[in-house]
């Protein structure tokens, strides 16, 4: 029996330490091919490439640890362009299991909205590929990602066995522990939270306003089902993701809405 | 009493024939501010300028049909960046509702995740600010709107008057009716469907392969109670849309999963 084919990817870029390392677990699961930005992506959302061209480049890929690297490709557009790509035109048969990540830096409750990390797992979802997003609660480039081996391994492994409930995505986050493994796995829902955005306002040197966003996360959901309250309390949070945006307990209301008088 | 202060914003830009459309229906229910894209963003999901800085302006509109324009400002981000810029710094007072569009082309179905106007209309929606994405099936810059007026107007006002359901944006397609008014207004759920992608590759006149994305509509859905199949009787659909993706229905399966032996 042939190894799972498995395509990594990810939004920070194919030079990314979070990737390499989900290139090494995947390595141990299956045959894996990557095909990544080659630049970061970060806060792109599901952006595609609409009205300019693709490029993409075979790269060698020098993992730490000796061996020959896997197949790679780096691909000028968005972490959902690269799935595309993936799918379309440079891999040689349809892929097991689409892997994202691991970010460095929480995808976890509203950011999945904002997250590149998420937009290559629903683009392969929505292609009818297994697939999940996988994020460290870290932002930084020399992140721990050790402490998240198992938890990462023993997702994507489970992904393999049982394929995916149809229309969804996983969207994992792994807390920091500073050097501890991780408590173990809770299936969460996404908690509600947002944003309080601030904008610094500066004058450019020839006298232009322009603004740099920045913000503080807001949790405005207590329940102890949500992935913040499992990240919080040092869990690996996994929230299945669906690209059917639909309100459905919200029909029943708009059926009540005038929308009928001068239509 | 003051008159309800309306937020209008789109993706395809501040020069865009369906903004300046929308801009005009609005006026006759409330106070507009306009915060749009200096340039048409279409595709960019739900990308947020995270690295790097934004701008804004204020710019004087001519609308068809004299009169003074109404406050205007183009900005050098995303959608969702100008929602954000606009709650938090350029409008005079928090807005009773937030509209988007018209776009050129539809954002119905699977559309929604790829669509720059209804990030904008989700980001104000996490902001907790009524909020509602129009789209036109017509891709055409000359396309015609003014079949769309009543159904646009109504919506709208019933927004106004009713609040929106918690955690729920609008999402609003508009059928290209060739000059004949719309059928009514349904509510609807998200039609399942999926781009068929197909890369044209080519070579640069310097050697380098590169590709453009093109790609067919796939229905894989025959409901009677989804947005295409209204779309495609006549009738503008509209479909509560969320931005907690959590697929509860999955949270019982997902339990199932081998997830807790190793950690």
């Amino acid at each position: 029996m042939s190894k799972p084919l498995i395509l990594v990817t990810n939004d920070d870029g194919i030079t990314a330490p979070g990737l390499h390392m989900l290139i090494r677990f995947m390595r141990e699961l299956g045959e894996v091919v990557v095909v990544a930005p080659e630049s970061p992506q970060s806060g792109m959302g599901h952006a595609i490439t609409l009205d300019s061209t693709l490029y993409s480049k075979k790269v060698t890929m020098d993992l730490e640890k000796g061996g020959s690297g896997p197949e790679a490709y780096s691909c000028s557009g968005t972490p959902a362009d690269c799935v595309k790509l993936a799918l379309q035109e440079l891999l040689p048969r349809r892929p097991d299991l689409c892997v994202s990540g691991i970010n460095h830096g929480s995808n976890a409750s509203i950011n999945v909205i904002y997250s590149g990390t998420m937009s290559a797992a629903i683009e392969a979802g929505i292609e009818g590929v297994p697939a999940i997003g996988f994020s460290l609660c870290d932002y930084s480039w020399e992140a721990d990602f050790r402490p998240s081996e198992n938890a990462v391994k023993t997702i994507a492994a489970e992904a393999l066995r049982n394929g995916m409930p149809r229309g969804v995505v996983l969207n994992v986050n792994i807390p920091r522990t500073e050097g501890d493994p991780v408590r173990g796995i809770r299936v969460c829902r996404q908690a509600r939270a947002n944003w309080k955005e601030r904008f610094d306002k500066r004058t450019s040197p020839s006298g232009r306003d322009y603004y740099w966003l920045t913000g503080e996360f807001e949790l405005l959901d207590k329940g102890e089902d949500t992935d913040e309250w499992a990240l919080s309390q040092g869990y690996v949070s996994l929230v299945p993701t669906q690209f059917d945006l639909t309100a459905h307990h919200a029909i029943q209301n708009l059926n009540n809405w005038r929308l009928h008088e001068n239509n």
